[in-house]
């Protein structure tokens, strides 16, 4: 039975309009299905209290449009719609959807889904993300929300909303709030010693098109068309710059981050590296290798990526200071954003750029007019929460948790794997992952295939390696995220994730 | 004088790192300026309730980073922070900066800025955008929020908080959340006539980003590398398939919208149009040249842009239906979003794919792995907002706001301009703007220039020509936006317009 509208004498729609639109939209959202019988005119015009007239009138629409029809004595039916609204009739009515708009059971949705529409010719993105229902989560990028300061953000949320709603529903600065700005230079300097003035700073809401707006950045500066990038590594970078024509030199790793004479040799002026914890391997690139890469940089008129996504997070000793502030002027566009330190659904990054590539960046806004794309109110909220040095509390908080979560998950491993051929550990100390290494004939892919049904969560590093290439000694490597597990599930987590390999 | 620090035992930082982090923080902040006495080591341990010794360690460690330099008897003093830092000291004391914060004042931040420091090599890019403290501000893409359903909002916004907050924090569906392109699609069938599946909806912060990833979908789909534009048109298009490398060719419009012979004769397989209210010029096209446009699509293969952005204000009769929807599986790419029809700053955007693009897609997906853009907060908050019929109520109501706004200034240009040589309005009832079409011997920026001295702001379509092409008449055109402007401005502000222009 379909629910009665509200109908609006001062809408600008007449009534029957205002009534046949109600009614397409209960039989969109399933409440009303195929050949479900409608009120009869001298019934709805009752319930509503007006005249027969206008609901006559909707019903004739809705016939003429086709999604009713009325047969002699069996009163007004919804007839089965055309196709390509059927679509959304069973995206709706379907239970599977339901349960995705919950963030549950995304993995078994497209099959699902696909089943149940034909027309479902791809499957949803969502499919192609880890799967959350499992017992022990060890996914790579998990946060832990459990100490997040739910009341304070909400305060300070409200507070924008409350006194500053009105301006700020208009477009914003397309850079980001000048505000804002102001606040990430100075938690730059304090908390990774990146030198920087707010007019260097861009705010943006997605890795992807920050990078798309330094590559086209790059493009109008001239005379680059190449990337060198760390093999493994993280595939944002030669996929973004790959895309815009450029080429991509895939660059093997010592203990110590990018190989300096595999750099040299690939003739490139542009190269991207995370010297805080490399991702996927770890390590944390020495003071001395990030001096010998800016000289790099110097002498061949390069520029570096510094991709900083998870500095402030080192478990054993302090932060190590960004690459970018080590020297005035380095020649750096650094990267960092509040996914990590704070949470992914405010949808907030930044870079940092050198000065000189200002102009050009000017050029590529006049050239397309973006607008700003992270929202406004979390803008103005975060900057808030930051001015008040809660931000900073918060991280030191984590720390502490991601720390005691650390030191469990290697403790847990080295307990339950340390015996195994070729054990190791790469990359602890830092970050929300480790990378566990072991000797194995089985593939990497299957083992994590295998984890997964039994209900362990770890990724493979495979698919992070350029050209299907591997580590040089054969190692399978997965990566241990530890960031967003619970506490008490670390240890009978990698005991369950042992003894499943083990079999 | 520096505040005191907040000191909590807990912290995983030492007591002597939080000071010294403290400190600098207020030196950053512009609280403690160069030179300035710090407490004695003495005061500041009894006035925090400490021992000296994480007192006297801190100030050592400020000391050996520079941040502080200590004289005998002169205490402990605020050094002259290093030049980058120095930018930032600059940008939080410049009162400009506070006032940039509230939106005021814009475009003249630059010069003050640029003379309160001279590292400042780049205008912020807010300096490139609209005022806003005009007196009559016409700027084209302003809404009118005096009827933002404020407490509604933010009653669903707080229940989506409290109820979802834990678990939105986290990633979300990269292509959007399910449940919001379920409404989306519902909403897009009813409101514009267009047919998806919730499936084919990209949902993404900014349109320069969501057409960024269109590029790329069209560049893995492969044999496209041209693309039409109208001319005069919005610049998005052309900017954005540039800059990858696509070849652009310009369409000049008839009175009916792009003109099919020389579109027939450009010989591409993407063409970009705006057929509910052609930008800039206001026209919708005809059901006739819409059917003519699918034709010449499917005989040549091509994909169409529809760029729908208004498309819900219409001001005489009914909306008229998407193209995208006049037929089943149209080779239409469709483009919207909800700056106009409910706020820019929530930064939620979409684009629904013809389903044999969706592979194409997800290929893209695959290469970057790029995040979802848009807010899971606002995303989620904007779908239980359309679930309950509140979007389309809100709609109604601005179409009422607009249509009296529409009115009252095609009225007044009629008074007050109906009798200049070769005045004529173009591409009303319809939108957020009206074209206002004059000749002139002045440069249309200069008269630009002039008005928005006397406090009116309007702005030239000249920059909205491909090649600096002009109007074949030559006359000078002017979009009027009358949506964002107080209802008893209007008329005042056209007078004032055209007695600026007599003079």
């Amino acid at each position: 039975m379909m629910q009665l509208p509200k109908l609006d004498e001062y809408d600008s729609a007449p009534v029957y309009v205002q009534l046949s639109d109600h009614i397409k939209q209960e039989i969109f959202c399933g409440a009303l299905v195929e050949h479900s019988r409608l009120p009869s005119v001298r019934k709805l015009a009752e319930l509503l209290g007006i005249s027969t007239t206008p609901v006559e009138a909707a019903y004739q629409q809705l016939i003429a449009e086709g999604y009713v029809y009325s047969q002699p004595r069996r009163g007004y039916r919804v007839r089965a719609v055309v196709e390509g609204y059927h679509d959304i009739l069973l995206g709706k009515s379907d239970t599977q959807i339901t349960e995705d708009t919950k963030g549950i059971n995304h993995a078994s949705m497209t099959n699902r889904q696909g089943q149940a529409a034909s027309t479902v010719v791809s499957p949803d993105l969502q499919s192609l993300r880890p799967v959350t229902n499992v017992t022990y989560d060890f996914h790579m990028s998990h946060n832990d929300f459990s100490l997040f300061p739910y009341a304070k953000w909400q305060q300070y949320a409200n507070r924008v909303w409350r006194e500053e709603a009105e301006e700020l529903l208009f477009y914003g600065n397309p850079q980001g709030e000048r505000g804002l700005r102001n606040e990430i230079a100075a938690y730059l300097a304090q908390f990774r010693g990146v030198r920087c003035t707010p007019e260097q700073i861009v705010v943006g809401a997605e890795q992807h098109l920050l990078m798309s707006l330094l590559t086209q950045t790059m493009l109008r500066k001239g005379g680059i068309r190449s990337i060198a990038v760390e093999n493994p590594g993280y595939r944002l970078l030669p996929g973004t710059f790959r895309n815009y024509g450029y080429e991509i030199s895939p660059v093997s790793l010592d203990n110590e981050g990018i190989n300096l004479d595999e750099l040299d040799r690939a003739s490139v002026s542009l190269a991207g590296v995370s010297p805080s914890h490399q991702f996927p391997m770890g390590m944390p690139m020495p003071i001395s290798r990030r001096l010998a890469l800016l000289d790099w940089a110097e002498r061949s008129g390069a520029y570096l990526i510094e991709d900083d996504y998870d500095g402030e997070f080192r478990y054993s000793g302090r932060p190590i200071s960004s690459m970018q502030g080590l020297r005035e002027n380095t020649p750096v566009i650094y990267m960092g954003g509040f996914s990590q330190v704070l949470a992914p659904a405010f949808c907030i990054h930044y870079m940092v750029l050198p000065k000189e590539l200002l102009p050009h960046f000017g050029e590529v806004y006049r050239t397309v007019l973006f607008e700003q794309s992270a929202s406004r109110l979390h803008q103005r909220t975060l900057e808030l929460f930051m001015r008040d040095g809660e931000l900073g509390k918060h991280i030191r908080k984590m720390r502490n948790l991601y720390k005691r979560k650390h030191d469990l998950t290697v403790q847990s491993i080295q307990q339950h794997f340390g015996a195994w051929p070729g054990f190791e550990i790469r990359g602890e100390h830092a970050g929300f992952h480790l990378m566990l290494r072991l000797n194995s004939k089985q593939m990497a892919n299957a083992m994590v295939a295998t984890a997964l049904k039994t209900g362990v969560q770890v990724a493979s590093a495979a698919y992070l390696w350029a050209n299907e290439s591997v580590p040089a000694d054969g190692k399978k490597e997965f990566m241990i995220g530890f960031a967003g597990i619970e506490l008490e599930k670390i240890e009978p987590g990698i005991a369950a994730l042992a003894s499943i390999w083990k079999v």
